[in-house]
């Protein structure tokens, strides 16, 4: 506000937040670029708005870096803070809030399996690789914890990027485990840096290993049951107290703030707030989007979205800029040679195919082919992570090499990945399933999908399983119908609103079905 | 993240962000708490929602007094940054976007002066109150600009408060001319501010009166000007570029972001933030909100009210808790007696009830029935923007002063409003006029409403003028129908998106109408 700015000049201090301002107001204008150029790429079959976002970000570090001569090319305004707090929250709930259930759950021991034993295969033969190769490039005084880091931090990989191309209505098979491994990614690698905390090498034994799953299993569970939790006692609290009566707003609020709260609860309590924030997306599509008035529906439903599709393109405009960060670049060129920081990009970057590739392969070519892609994005939050640590020429080289793998992973991939779908599975298997959407109800779930689950009978294409349902189906349905959809609502329940049309008079927007 | 933090614990900084996550969690559920009670009391005829979040604020504020032992009562982490920067303007610009623009429009003239000249007479009063009673009660050095800035700072009334108990629907007038005039407040505000920067006692001429209203009107006409034309920019990108036709996400991420740069600009530019991303609300509302899919219209009618909803909780929560912060209550207890204390914030108290009533009574009774409550909400501001500077005493006096009189204007206006209106207008012109809904568009609207309104023609009750439209409203109409139209959408545009079903199928929802 212009008069708040005027107070600062009275106050004798005239510049009081002009730089945040303006910090903010060039993320903006830039954010809208992204969103028209994207908007205007929608139909190439290379560019993705992610790209978009990096490259426009990195062009932007470009002027500032000419017009602050040389001094810096990012805007120093935003605290890694903001990442964590702000930015990965909306992204991972509007993920659990939009994922087709159906197939997430289908598939759910083949997605946990995948990231959980994935990342502990990729951990180890990047350390290994590390240790073995690195070492001989000679760059300082780098310690066993530190290999051990870069092993964790290669690989936990995110696959924001990847969604981005992939289509949940195309390919809901490949989506779902891409980003199930995504989620499951972030409890095993907490695990595994906690684990690295105490890591002694001489003393390797079967309890370690008991120890070590055991502590897998406590995070993976807790944090499903605290997402669980939060999830559910926003339907009671909706169904409960009927906001739609007075105002449409409150319960929109309470919608978003409670899944915010199972965020900053997991956080809190060192579980992993990913995979809490991603169960609770589930639980709410599930029960508390059912108990909401028809326009808090749609409301949800696109404000979700539209802040996820906001943070994205934040996060990716933000790489963009930091890769120019000269003051890293700086120190690493004085201590070193390019030689030897492109062989250390490219070492790590190897490894970390190869070892994508040696969990991947395995299963199926299919698979492999997802798995290729998403080489980079968690490492952004690694490299936020440590990036308060540049001092140390050693540190700044495996800085900036992180940064280039990050780059090349997500931009050369990025390119590739759509060309290739396109390529690999012929285009009348991409279906539009519209099947999907016009199905009436019969909600199958959790233990439903988890007992028709094994990766023998799963329809690559688009996810199917042959199984008919089971026993355990029938339970959860009794379950569901008897005594979870009376206390928290669901699907089929009528809020109570006085002279509001009838609902589900309006035909229901397809992807939040089941 | 879980993982985050594992790797902060990993580099040897265990509490990274503990602190702020808590903080923001603590936050977080207390506005959950915040809806629930105002949900429940909304029927209530005294309390209403900011009251309700100030009171939970001051509680909680007790509560952490107790628990860090007397050390500080509020949460550190968030910074006055944070309330220019993120909290204002969704309120604002939401204002803007759900105004009954029919109701604004014809009240024009009236608002601006309310507002202008209004803040000018309050100034005066209070300035000179409290140079001639403050200065006799001896609290210590302060210079004639103290006062002056201590004028401006209770003169600049805003009233978000008053707005939450006012209803559009049931008292359209009375809300247009509140609102309004705290929109034009900020402006004249800047003015005063900058004004005083060069105030010299000794030189008071009809040339420096001139430039004053001068530098008013340029503040005045730029920042409506900037706020048009982001509106405008932003109903071309989207009729231009059919966003819809790909993503609803696109349409309403470019709705946010264009709304929240016309802030952000006008700040840069020095100009009104305020006025400006008000104009914005308004032009979207009129043009750019009819330009895009049915979804994204209920979408963003409702997302937007929501951002505003939360930000308002979170406001009044602060305050509340500020309002304990002990560092400052312990100078000014050390300094001064409690007697002193409480005759200061009687003194402004006193002098802010006179100013307001000098200038509202005589324009009429029903007027000063709504000018009586604001007293404080500015001045939020103005402690905030203040707080830095608590180490000398006699600043902080002023400012727990300031803290009382917002809360007790705040708590006890805020508690008499809704009974005062109910008494003074009867029940059964609190009308709910269904004929604002229903009627056949007809959209009336700047010049035509400029030209329909001067004070004795205005039926206070529901403000519908008993002026016939004139020749200006001709004109707009032809000038809105022949050239704004076809190039930014607008009313009965239809944006062109296969497969949709037909545009305006839906009943649209009501106070968006013209």
């Amino acid at each position: 506000m212009g008069l708040k700015a005027a107070a600062a000049m009275a106050l004798g201090d005239p510049s009081a937040d002009y730089g945040s301002i303006a910090a903010v107001g060039l993320f903006v204008v830039l954010m809208c670029v992204c969103i028209i150029v994207g908007h205007l790429l929608e139909e190439n079959r290379w560019m993705n708005e992610s790209i978009t976002a990096l490259f426009i970000g990195l062009g932007t570090g470009v002027v500032i870096l000419f017009a602050s001569s040389g001094k810096h090319s990012r805007v120093p305004v935003f605290s890694e803070d903001l990442f964590f707090i702000y930015l990965l929250p909306p992204i991972i709930f509007n993920a659990g809030f939009q994922v087709k259930k159906k197939q997430f759950f289908r598939n759910f021991i083949t997605i946990t399996l995948f990231g959980a034993v994935g990342t502990l295969i990729s951990f180890t033969i990047i350390s290994l690789g590390a240790l073995g190769l690195i070492s001989r490039l000679n760059i300082g005084a780098l310690e066993l914890g530190d290999y051990l880091a870069l092993g964790a931090i290669f690989s936990a990989t995110d696959s924001v990027c990847t969604l981005q191309v992939l289509s949940q209505d195309e390919t809901p098979f490949l989506y779902s485990l891409v980003f199930g491994e995504g989620v499951v990614n972030d409890a095993t690698s907490i695990v595994l840096f906690n684990a690295i905390q105490n890591f002694d090498l001489g003393d390797i034994s079967g309890a370690k290993l008991l120890n070590f799953i055991g502590s897998f299993l406590y995070l993976f569970g807790s944090s499903t049951i605290l997402g669980v939790a939060s999830g559910l006692l926003s339907a009671y609290i909706i169904k409960k107290f009927y906001f739609g009566r007075h105002s449409t707003d409150r319960e929109v609020s309470i919608m978003m703030l409670m899944a915010y709260l199972s965020y900053m609860l997991a956080e809190l309590l060192d579980l992993s707030g990913i995979l809490t924030v991603f169960f609770c997306g589930i639980v709410m599509s599930h029960y508390t989007w059912h108990n909401v008035t028809e326009s808090s529906r749609v409301t949800t439903k696109h404000a979700f979205a539209t802040l996820s599709f906001i943070s994205e393109t934040f996060l990716f405009l933000y790489v963009g800029m930091d890769a120019l960060d000269i003051e890293k670049w700086k120190i690493v060129s004085q201590t070193y040679s390019p030689v030897k920081s492109i062989a250390l990009s490219s070492t790590i970057l190897v490894l970390v195919l190869v070892s994508r590739a040696a969990f991947v392969f395995p299963l199926s070519f299919l698979s492999n082919l997802t798995k290729e892609t998403p080489g980079g994005k968690i490492s952004f939050r690694q490299q936020f992570t440590r990036s308060g640590h540049t001092q140390q020429p050693s540190s700044a080289i495996m800085i900036t090499s992180t940064i280039s793998v990050v780059f090349v992973s997500t931009v050369v991939f990025g390119l590739l990945t759509k060309p290739l779908i396109r390529l690999l599975i012929p285009p009348r298997h991409l279906s539009r399933e519209p099947s999907s959407i016009s199905e009436p109800s019969s909600p199958k779930s959790f233990f439903e999908q988890l007992a028709a689950n094994s990766p023998g009978h799963l329809d690559l294409e688009n996810g199917t399983s042959l199984r008919r349902p089971t026993s355990l189906h029938h339970f959860w349905r009794k379950f569901d119908d008897g005594f979870m959809r009376p206390v928290f609502g669901g699907r089929g329940f009528v809020p109570f609103v006085p002279g509001s049309p009838t609902e589900r008079s309006l035909p229901l927007l397809p992807g939040n079905e089941n």
